[in-house]
């Protein structure tokens, strides 16, 4: 495993929402190999873990990790923790919003950074996006080029080639709507990403993610698979 | 949770080896509240684990939260594999040695930097040193300072107020004669710690964190505890 190999492929970080999906679709036409790394680190929405597992099996990626991670005693965030009032619209606005859990995308990029620099690949994809989680502060530009700069020094990799590992984040400056028109053109299999926060069978329809999703897709004029229309076909998907 | 506070007090990691054990004490003497986190990675000294059980009670800290975070399939690295062959002295000298971890450091920092976050602890202790761990990338000041860099860009303390967590490596330039030297100062009570690879019911004596470990406690006329003297007393710690 000591022999040097010229770093290509990708790790994503799948989460089973539409926007990870999106990455991996993007990962996938950027070039084989790609695998998948799904951290389940307690959050509500444990629905996304079977979504994730779908989008894996959908993309055929050369690996797909599930890892568990009980952050529960360890992180304070609503996501976390089971007794604690979604957050709707009205909360929104805020500097930081109350879903932000501590340090996540610094665990999320540092366990993908161990698997990509143990398995040979050259980069990270992460979802994540600046405009609708913007007072996320791991969700910016100027912290992803921070961790870049971390994984450079901090990897075999990093030291004896002088090249780290890439981490891109292809949503960052696009809008949910953008998203889904992006979606689109990849053909990502919409009706098997979940975004709910609620984790129940079917979207709640309410909690943030839904409405942001909803935004998106109405935005975009493409129907969300995963959302009852209202007459004519009455079928979920 | 939200009510803005001085951020005081710090998390170790504590691994429940002679530099974490020092490095405890030190953060103990600095001031409370002192946390522990260890993280069960998977490595084949799981007797380690007890001793930081050990160390975190005889230090009497706020809180100790062992983490189980199964590392084996996600990285490559002798110390996750069972089968591989240990460490010895005639493999030092290496630029980077057989143990590294991927990303190691950089896990259990981001780790240690959310429960920081959360319980609102103002700094980090880890025990990397930069003198007999001087191939590990992940050991020194450059990739510490870096990780600084995301612990302030990536969380809410960091936005907020332009403060983000520290990281303290007080042993980065400490020889192993030195830290002994030091914990004899503080009080370390060696007894508890734990140093070798091996993970038998006593120190192998041969892996190379034994020989480290003796060659400290040689150099710094200091009797180890842990290991059978000659004549005399022949009793074990």
């Amino acid at each position: 495993m000591t022999r040097p190999r010229t770093p290509r492929g990708s790790v994503v970080l799948l989460s089973g929402g539409m926007d990870s999906a999106t990455c991996l679709a993007l990962a996938v036409q950027d070039g084989r190999p790609v695998h998948a790394l799904t951290v389940d680190y307690g959050q509500r929405h444990a629905r996304e873990l079977r979504s994730a597992r779908a989008l894996a099996r959908h993309y055929r990626v050369g690996r797909h990790i599930v890892l568990t991670l009980p952050l529960g005693p360890l992180l304070v965030s609503t996501l976390t923790r089971p007794g604690s009032r979604l957050p709707r619209g009205r909360d929104r606005g805020r500097s930081i919003p109350p879903t932000y859990v501590p340090a996540r995308n610094t665990i999320l990029l540092s366990l993908a950074l161990g698997y990509a620099e143990s398995t040979h690949l050259g980069s990270i994809y992460l979802g994540a996006n600046a405009i609708d989680y913007s007072g996320y502060p791991d969700c910016r530009a100027e912290f992803l080029r921070a961790f870049e700069h971390v994984a450079q020094l901090g990897t075999r990799r990093g030291v004896e080639t002088g090249r780290g590992i890439e981490v891109r984040a292809p949503l960052l400056r696009l809008s949910k709507e953008a998203i889904v028109q992006l979606g689109e053109r990849l053909r990502v299999p919409w009706e098997l990403t979940w975004s709910c926060y609620a984790g129940g069978k079917l979207p709640c329809g309410r909690c943030d993610s839904c409405r942001l999703r909803a935004l998106g897709f109405d935005a975009a004029g493409v129907p969300d698979p995963l959302v009852r229309r209202p007459a004519r076909s009455g079928a979920w998907a």
